[in-house]
C-alpha cells in the first residue's frame, strides 16, 4: 500500500483558476471552471452578511464574526475558510484578518468600499445574460434580448450609476492627473454616458474653472446631479439628456471622456462617435477613451481580455478593442495617434488622443 | 502626460483568483470574483458546443470551429479566447488548440470525457442550492430544501451515477492497485453508495473472484447494474437498496468502499456508519474512505478546502473532514490508524484503514 503522510503533496494542491503545470492529467482546472458560480455566491454573501465589516477593527475568530453577522458559527466557520482560500481573507490559527484590498474595497466604512457594485455585477441584466449564454455565442451577440443592455433607456444604468462610482474614484483622479488643462482661462470637459460623474468630477474638483457636460439617459443624469452636488461642483456642471449618436454635444469642449462606453458598440458605430467627438474639440482639444484593453493577441491581460465575454452576453455587437484598433479609430476620425495609459487601482486603461 | 508603450504593465495583467502580489491596491479579486459566475457560462457553453470536439483532430481557427459548432465565428472567436484565457485552449497566431488535460477531460471521444458532470454539477439541486447561499450561511446548513441532497431516494443521484462515472475511472484503478485482495479465495467488496460504481467495478476487473455488492437507493441502482453488465462483471454483482444507515450490510467483507459518502453528514453520523461497517469486515478487512480531504489549516489544499462550501449550501451537516477527523472518526469505529494515500488524475484522497 503506497501512503503519504501529507495531502499537500496531492494534485488538490493546485490553484484554482491557473493553468496546471504539472504534467500529470488533472480535472482541476475543470471542476474549478464548473464551480467557479459558487465564487460568486461566496463573496456575495460575504458582502450581504457583513463579514468583511466584522472584522474592521482587527482579526476575529468564528465566534466574533458570527455574533456580528447575526449568522451561525458553522456558516461563518466555512465561508471564512472559503473566503482565505479566494485571497480576501488570511487565517493565522484560529483568527480571520482581512487583506489590505479586502480592507479598502470590502470595510463598508471605506471611502473605496465596492461591495455595492454587486447592485450592478449581479443584476438580471448582466448576470441574468448569461443565463442564455450558449445561445449568444451561438449566435454572436445577446440573446437576452434585442439590444441587451444598449436598448435606449436601459434601467441598469442607473443601477450602475448608484453603485460603481466609488471603485472609480483613484482611476478618475489618476487620469485627471495625466490630462492638464489650462487654469487661466475657463475650460470645458463632455462626458459621455457620464453616470456616476465620477470621471469628470475629477477634472472639475482639480480644475476650479471647468465647466462639465454630462451625457446620458434621463434618469441616470440625476445619480449624476446628485454626485455632483455632493462634490461641490453643481454650480459648474450642466447635462444632456439622450443618446451620444443622436444629441448635439455643443462645441469647444477641451476634454471628450469617454469612460467604459466603446465596448458597448461594433467598430462602425465607435468610429462614427469618435467623428462626433472630433467635431466637438477645440483645435488641441484631447479624447480621453477610458477601456478595457486587451494585447493584440487577445488573450492577455486576463481582465480585459475576458471583458469580451460580458459584451458577447449582453450586447449585440459589443467588444473589448486591443490599442492598434482603437489608434484605426481614432485615425479614421481625424485624431493624431494616441498614448496608451494605465490607471491607478484599475482594470481599465486610458486611450489618449488629441485633435 | 504620463504614457505607457504597453498595457503588459498595467495592474489588469493579474491572473484572476490569485492573491495580488503588488502592494498596490487593485479590486481585480473583487471583480474576478464576482463575475466567476461567467466561467461557469463559458466552460458549459464550450461543452455544449462541442468547441473542444472541434479541436479533437488538430488546432483549428476560429471560422473552422464555428463551422464544427454551427456557431457565429464572432461567438467562437470570443469563446476560445476566453477558454484560452481560462487554461482550457492554448492560442498560436490564428490558432486554437486543445491543452493536453482538455484532450483528456473534454473531447467527446476521449474514455475519461467530463463534459458529461455538468448534468450533475449545474443541476438545479447543486447550482440551484446557491441561489439559497446567503441564507445557508446564515444558518449554517442548506436553505434549498429542509434535508438538501440527503433526502431519502433525492433524484441528483441518478444524474450523478449518469455523469460522473468516466471521470473516476482512473482515480478507481489506483484504489484497487492500493488494496491487494486474495487471489485464491472469493473475496467481498461493499460499495456504499455505489452510484455509478466504478470504485468496486476497478476491483471486480483486477481481482477474478471478487464479488460486488452495491448498496444506493434503488433508481440509482439500475445505473449501477448497466455499468457492471458493461464491465463483463454482472456475474459477481448483487445490490442492496435503501439507506446505508439502515439496511442490513452483510458480513465477511473484505473491503467496505466508502466513497464520496461521509462528507454529506455531521461526525456523530459518521462514526455511527462506520461502526457498521466495522461490524461488516471480517478480521483483518480494509475500509476505504474516498473524500475531499483539507490540511489541519482547512484552507489548503483549495480544491479539497473550498469543498466545505459545496457542503453548506446542499446539505443541512455536510462538512469535508481532515485527515485527523477521519482518524479519530475510525478509531471510534474500531478500526486500527489510517493512512492518507493520493489517487492519479483526481481531487479526491483515500483514507485507508483495517480491522
Amino acid at each position: 500500500m503506497t501512503t503519504e503522510n501529507s495531502v499537500k503533496t496531492t494534485r488538490a494542491g493546485n490553484v484554482p483558476g491557473t493553468t496546471v503545470n504539472d504534467p500529470a492529467p488533472s480535472p482541476a482546472l475543470l471542476f474549478d471552471t464548473l464551480n467557479a458560480y459558487q465564487r460568486t455566491a461566496g463573496i456575495k454573501a460575504a458582502i450581504e452578511l457583513d463579514v468583511f465589516g466584522a472584522m474592521a477593527g482587527g482579526p476575529g475568530t468564528v465566534e466574533i464574526i458570527a455574533s456580528h453577522c447575526h449568522a451561525s458559527p458553522r456558516g461563518i466557520r466555512i465561508l471564512c475558510d472559503y473566503l482565505t482560500v479566494l485571497g480576501f481573507l488570511t487565517k493565522s490559527g484560529n483568527q480571520y484578518a482581512l487583506t489590505p484590498d479586502s480592507a479598502l474595497f470590502l470595510n463598508p466604512k471605506s471611502p473605496a468600499y465596492a461591495g455595492g457594485t454587486l447592485q450592478f455585477l449581479l443584476s438580471n441584466e448582466i448576470k441574468g445574460a448569461f443565463e442564455h449564454f450558449t445561445e449568444a455565442a451561438r449566435q454572436g451577440g445577446t440573446a437576452q434580448s434585442q439590444d441587451g443592455t444598449v436598448a435606449p433607456e436601459h434601467p441598469v444604468w442607473v443601477s450602475f450609476a448608484r453603485s460603481m462610482g466609488p471603485l472609480m474614484v483613484p482611476a478618475a483622479a489618476g487620469l485627471a492627473d495625466l490630462i492638464a488643462l489650462d487654469q487661466n482661462r475657463p475650460t470645458k470637459v463632455l462626458d459621455i454616458s457620464a453616470s456616476h460623474c465620477t470621471w469628470s468630477i475629477a477634472f472639475a474638483t482639480k480644475n476650479q474653472k471647468t465647466q462639465i457636460v454630462a451625457l446620458d439617459w434621463a434618469p441616470v443624469l440625476e445619480v449624476a446631479v446628485e454626485n455632483a452636488r455632493k462634490a461641490g461642483v453643481a454650480d459648474r456642471f450642466c447635462t444632456i439628456a439622450g443618446s451620444a449618436f443622436e444629441v448635439e454635444f455643443g462645441s469647444e469642449y477641451d476634454v471628450v471622456l469617454v469612460p467604459n462606453f466603446l465596448h458597448h458598440f461594433n467598430a462602425a458605430d465607435c468610429v462614427r462617435f469618435l467623428k462626433k467627438a472630433h467635431a466637438a474639440l477645440r483645435p488641441g482639444g484631447t479624447v480621453a477613451i477610458v477601456e478595457f484593453v486587451p494585447n493584440p493577441d487577445r488573450v492577455t491581460p486576463p481582465a480585459a481580455a475576458g471583458f469580451s465575454l460580458i459584451m458577447l452576453a449582453t450586447t449585440p455587437e459589443g467588444d473589448a478593442y486591443t490599442f492598434a484598433e482603437f489608434s484605426d479609430m481614432l485615425a479614421r476620425a481625424g485624431f493624431n495617434p494616441p498614448s496608451l495609459c494605465s490607471l491607478p487601482a484599475s482594470l481599465n486603461v486610458a486611450v489618449i488622443a488629441r485633435k
